[in-house]
């Protein structure tokens, strides 16, 4: 059954007790979401706790300090946050899924598996459709939830700067702002901190880059040996295939780096208008036509020539 | 005389001719408050312009586009936009200083030297001034006008991630995003670009920056041959003080450029805690604690020597 915002806030204002599921390698949104929802729930009496998943990293932990709990009470109302599929629940958390009784999300994409569910394709993050709902419940915005709300918010929007961000994200941020959550820092946090590691990884990407077709695509291969000799880490390294498409200029680029022996991986971005699944469905792989991955079985050298290839021609 | 938002508004609702005054090496708050300024005058029947400002960089052509006139008229009332002082005003625009009736600001450190005064050092930008003062006249923010105040407000905030962001700028922000300002557009031209030369200063920088005090304070001193050798534009260096300080640990960074013979220009950005304007004050400069500027007549290599020893003793 789906619900509204308002439907939403009377289920929950109904039941006692809850306990929370976040998906799988949890995000700031998941994370966030499910505290501001434990959060609210607890200032209305409820008694409610998120599930602890093994997942959350150490620069998220402060968010569910003091929530978690190990397993769900046999009257546990269980509901999750910001999972759009099964296959997004931990296999930790899968033998739960016959008592998953509402779900509330925002992906677009998201397949019925719940009894209730309030699922807002529109909204760019979860965490504005639980303020919303925390709203119709009466919660007030303390700085606690208010922090909460804005780490979903602002991380998946990637700080207000994606297509998703709309009038209601900023509104939502607003209400956070005002009821005290430490915007500045959090963004100091979340997003204005560039590991020496990771600058260098870009210097060394400019430097490397190979530029085709008018310099409007770009093919970058990372070797092995690079990352190695640069001692550069996984955060350091993590989603650095968006880096050379923000190069000016650059509407589509693809990212190889090298995994196991034999297999390298492809990650393609494109600017609105090129098809970055296009260019990784010719190696079996796929995605939106805004990013795309492939699993390519060749050398390095050759990977990068088959996908220059492939991006010159499906770019036309 | 202090004006209130309301009053701001009567006084330019009385009168019916305007020209608009941006300040030196115009930025995205002074173009773009002018330009809303202006496209809310002329919404209420108004005869208003632009000044033509020379500095108006590619990047934000198109926002003064039709708005500009290069003389005064004779009856026009002169306003000045996110111009704190005197010495902010353009040398070609310096004559017209007696003729200044109004200024409206948002520096905190601002100077009067206008009959007429609406000055917040609370707001994060101009244009979140200007999108008040505009909703007092009874403007409707049309897609042109919140397209202006939206690239004021993120600009002048870095995309919302500076100290200065407030409940306010997200709500003015989201009233952007609701009379069509394209958001995702503004956010890829504004931030989601580097050109290559920036990306190959901010290698240079990370290369040639002298770390202090354990890591946590940097000094940059790029000399003005690098500048030329590299190629850089204006655009290419905007802002990249800014920069040095989002590299991890780092709370404090100075970045000083050679400028004409013997001058040298430092700005200092800090986290919260440090402040920056205690540095810069002992050369005779200001600003806020988080970001602030001098001018010293030193030669680089003495300045950078002496800003990390004022940066050692400031920061204890």
């Amino acid at each position: 059954m789906i619900l509204t915002r308002n439907e939403t806030a009377r289920f929950l204002l109904e039941r006692d007790h809850f306990v929370i599921l976040t998906h799988i390698r949890p995000d700031g949104d998941t994370i966030g979401s499910a505290a501001a929802l434990c959060r609210g729930l607890r200032q209305m009496g409820k008694t409610a706790h998120v599930l602890e998943n093994k997942g959350v990293s150490d620069r998220f932990q402060w968010l569910h300090q003091g929530l978690t709990v190990e397993q769900p009470g046999e009257n546990d109302t269980i509901l999750t946050v910001d999972v759009a599929s099964p296959g997004m629940l931990p296999d930790e958390f899968k033998h739960l899924l016959d008592r998953v009784l509402l779900r509330i999300d925002h992906h677009s994409s998201a397949t019925s598996f719940t009894p209730y569910e309030l699922v807002d394709g529109k909204s760019a993050s979860c965490a504005e459709v639980i303020a919303d709902v925390l709203s119709c419940m009466g919660v007030t915005l303390d700085k606690n939830i208010a922090e909460a709300i804005y780490v979903g918010t602002s991380t998946d929007t990637g700080c207000f700067r994606y297509a998703n961000t709309t009038a209601h994200t900023f509104e939502t941020a607003a209400a956070c702002a005002a009821s005290g959550a430490e915007i500045y820092r959090l963004n100091q946090e979340l997003f204005e901190t560039n590991t020496l590691g990771r600058l260098r990884m870009q210097s060394w990407i400019i430097d490397n880059m190979q530029l085709l077709r008018n310099n409007t695509l770009a093919v970058v291969a990372i070797p092995k040996a690079v990352e190695t000799q640069m001692g550069v880490t996984g955060d350091d390294m993590d989603n650095i295939s968006s880096f050379p498409r923000t190069v000016s200029g650059v509407q589509m680029a693809a990212t190889i780096r090298e995994g196991e022996k034999g297999v390298v991986k492809l990650s393609v971005r494109a600017v609105p208008g090129l098809d970055a699944s296009a260019v990784c469905a010719r190696f079996g792989g796929g995605g939106h036509v805004g990013a795309a991955g492939a699993t390519l079985y060749l050398e390095l050298g050759a990977a990068a020539a088959a996908v220059a290839e492939a991006m010159v021609e499906v770019c036309g």
